[in-house]
């Protein structure tokens, strides 16, 4: 069972040398906000967006010119132990129809003017089962998280995070299990639906893979070689670029998260830069995001993937950003400011 | 105390007319939903949204061309009481903020592609002070229902209420204090951002309001006439007239849902047209809510008013349209459909 481990800390080094956000610019943000029309605060979660975006852009008046949905996609060996509602080849089809513009993210992208690049990895090799042998050698996962750094380039001024691929709820869960312990059926959740004797054979592998990695699973890049899927790797090396490249990135749900919770085992700081997007309704989403000290910005019942539940909230940050900007001062309306508390008027 | 009830019973007589949603409108919006490339039910709210605004508008497809954020705004007399942070100065000073383009809600309704219209009622002259004497005639009620009424034309496809008015939330809360019972102080937010004294002010002046009123307010109608601004008859009337015209219409915070459960106390299926836009800051909006039997679609801690969350939850509104009639369906993308529950593959 002996790997060479040199591939895996390239991306260890990577992840010390990630940047703090400008201080400076959320507090000039913060300062903008306080001289708009408008009671302070009133805007809410709103205002906390345009200072977080100005931190991690360093710029006082942050930008949303070129959002962008990256889309990870991969197989999963794990597919043939029964664990998914859907056929493998969904994956691909999938791809055909992103491709045409039919699928959610297409219309959500759409609906936004944000951006959407389908990324994918290898779907004819699915990663092996993680029920017998680990997903990947060291070196394809640092190639495919290189991939994934790659495939950011520094133009955009928002990423979101999605993936596409039948099994991956179930990678997911393995990792949420091996991080966090508890027992499997609490990280399995129903994915694109299984039932019954599904949902059993998907939290058997579960447990039969975290059983069979158990001692190599307290290094998470061993848990992400292990048990993640290659768009698990793709996706913490394009949160990582972001992170390297001034971007504030939106994670998706459940299986997007599990990308991030690696990054988040290896540095509590690494998710910094990130918003979560939506709380989904799969799994245990939401006691992942507790972990992760993260709070939803949309809570919609969703359980799609595809970066959807993050592209629907750049709806809000679009907002949030136009408000920011686009808003007049006190001064600049001439309305009358707040009156001493306490006073009659 | 007596008043020529006949104009408010025109109200009264309206609201017994008001049509009732297409089933058959619901029924084909969620028979499309079950076709299109996603496990059934992922997009979770997105979903039923899409399934509301066709059985409201009647359509098997619904649209979202022609959005509207229509404003009322007011002053009230029971500002003299020392109930606001700001003075009410400010009511007029907003207007011109609306026009010059400078206020959020211009912000968030251009991010959207949603039309805004801003409907001043006679700001000069303020209602009657509550604490005193009924805020309004029942003539101009009638009146002021009429105008918000005819300020709603066919072409619109989709409205979100909203409002303005220093001193409003204080009216609002008396409104909810009158119809749920409670105490006074339950009802009471911060409105603007009153402290201290101005907030012990407010308090006394929603208790002094209902207990002066109180032998009449078993009548929905006549707590709208003694207690409520002119903005929240005249958002009863928008809200009215948007059923009669088969528009669904998006519920803004605390205030427009004074207006709204006003309504809803006459008739308890008055506001099945009305989605809640989202979840304020204010004072007890969530227990407002729940007696409305209204989920918000979002919940951020804002508080500003001008219809901000209604407009806001117009870019989910707006997914879920895309969503809705822009996917694929399995057949059309020749995507596999779900695999028999149970079936390994």
């Amino acid at each position: 069972m002996l790997v060479d481990a040199a591939p895996l800390d390239s991306i260890r080094h990577l992840i010390g040398q990630m940047p703090a956000a400008s201080d400076e610019a959320a507090a000039a943000a913060r300062a903008r906000q306080a001289e708009l029309t408008k009671p302070q605060g009133s805007l809410g979660r709103l205002e906390e967006i345009a200072a977080f975006l100005a931190s991690w852009q360093g710029k006082l008046a942050p930008t949303l010119d070129r959002p962008l949905v990256a889309v990870f996609a991969a197989n999963h060996g794990v597919v043939a132990k029964g664990v998914s509602a859907y056929p493998p080849s969904v994956t691909r089809a999938m791809m055909q129809n992103f491709s045409a513009g039919g699928a959610a993210i297409n219309q959500i992208c759409g609906a936004f003017g944000v951006g959407l690049k389908v990324f994918e990895l290898a779907l004819d090799i699915p990663t092996k089962d993680i029920t017998e042998e680990p997903a990947m050698e060291a070196a394809e996962t640092a190639a495919t998280f290189a991939f994934g750094m790659e495939a950011i380039d520094g133009g955009v001024d928002l990423l979101c995070v999605g993936e596409m691929g039948i099994g991956n709820t179930t990678i997911a869960a393995a990792i949420f299990y091996a991080l966090y312990g508890g027992s499997a059926a609490d990280w399995v959740g129903r994915g694109t639906g299984v039932e019954d004797e599904a949902l059993a054979r998907k939290i058997a592998a579960v447990e039969t893979a975290v059983a069979l990695h158990r001692p190599f699973l307290s290094d998470p890049l061993e848990v992400m070689r292990r048990l993640g899927g290659r768009e698990i790797a793709a996706m913490a090396g394009a949160i990582v670029a972001a992170r390297m490249q001034n971007i504030p990135v939106v994670l998706d749900g459940y299986v997007v998260c599990a990308a991030a919770a690696i990054l988040h085992a290896l540095d509590k700081n690494a998710l910094d830069h990130c918003l979560a997007g939506h709380l989904s309704a799969e799994g245990a989403h939401g006691e992942v995001l507790r972990r992760l000290g993260k709070v939803p910005l949309l809570d919609l019942g969703m359980r799609l993937g595809e970066g959807s539940g993050a592209a629907l909230a750049v709806g809000l940050i679009k907002a949030a950003v136009a408000c920011h900007t686009g808003m007049a001062t006190f001064a600049e309306a001439q309305v009358a400011g707040k009156v001493a508390d306490g006073a009659k008027i």
